[in-house]
């Protein structure tokens, strides 16, 4: 059965999103002794509006002062990603 | 650890959703003792042919005919959100 | 209370989706003895970089390699609904 | 795929969970023209105290005030099922 | 509509959870503009091996070696929560 | 931030569930370049009446009599991981 819903920040590549699918399978074979058929994964996309920590959005984190005008997302979700590691 | 999923109605500003999180941030912390930046907060906007109650869809309550036509999501989103008081 | 999450793949119709809610809130009402009122249902749709099994995304398998050059989501939701049935 | 959460009170008979699943199954394969065995559903049953409408969980409405005496969850989860249709 | 799911460690009181609830409701209703009755809030409670940060589940970072005996989840749940302000 | 939801068949060993968070925590942050503290997951059980392909619970499969016979649950979880190679 193992379903699994993994929540991320948008902009990864769709290389990196098969690598993800690819090697989350395996740690889950490896530690269950499930067949990898048996493994379902499932991405959730957030949009930097989306995800808070703090009581922060991500695009408030950043500055995304221009998101206030009206546009439901911002425009730099890739800039966003490439601060992550000291973000998030 | 608390993590938060927020499923709404598509069509908030990013003020409201600032707010919101902010808001619920606050309230976590203040019931469980925790602090801020231990709330995790995911935001899921659906939709109005996303979400339904009694087996209808919120645009199948608007009369979103023009749905039917082959688009995947009607572009009236935001007229939506302002019925939602008498709608859900 | 009954609150339902679908996941599915990206590309039904509103009318599929319509005749989705419908059949499964009757359902849930046959089995529960709830109302129908009493029915929530969020429906989730997912791209074909967003879906895997057996470690490969949907559009791993269907061999979309225009996805690589740097498309968040490939074009052909479509044909891949079309393929599901001996896909997943 | 279709992938499907219930969360649902807590007390259903075995019999009934049987019955739900099989008829939300046979929802999905005839609205999304899917096989039966794509079908994977997943149920997710709430105590008294970890389902809330209006800010008040149904052990609350319910005047579960033994709970306040310190158990995690109260003991009489299905008179809250067999009142469900007036209160939920 | 808003659906919540709050996802926290198990162990709190059912105090905790109304206050829990309560404060998230009105902080839902104040930003979004919707009613009470619109907001439903899900708790889904964790053990101490069910969550993780860093690789590690609470269990392991408490040194909670007896679990390692076979039991499927610690007893010590009421002391990780005590110590979840450093931990977590 | 990713945030990770496992759902899985109840009945794994704690060793088992702190090999499953390693694993997969090494596999998000070799394919997104996040740090490991970053990653958070959380594991869900699912009793063998609480999942079900093809519209049968895991139960049903196994041909759980007893369960009918009021127990919410059937003891029996062990078996059922044990089986599930050739089940699920």
């Amino acid at each position: 059965m193992p379903i699994i819903e993994i929540h991320m920040a948008r902009g990864r590549t769709v290389t990196q999103k098969r690598e993800l699918v690819a090697g989350v399978t395996d740690a889950v074979v490896a530690a269950l002794g499930v067949r990898a058929d048996q493994v379902r994964i499932l991405i959730d996309e957030l949009a930097p509006e989306h995800f808070a920590v703090s009581g922060k959005t991500t695009g408030q984190r950043l500055g995304n002062t221009e998101a206030l005008a009206g546009a439901c997302e911002p425009a730099s979700a890739n800039s966003i990603v490439q601060n992550e590691g000291s973000l998030l």
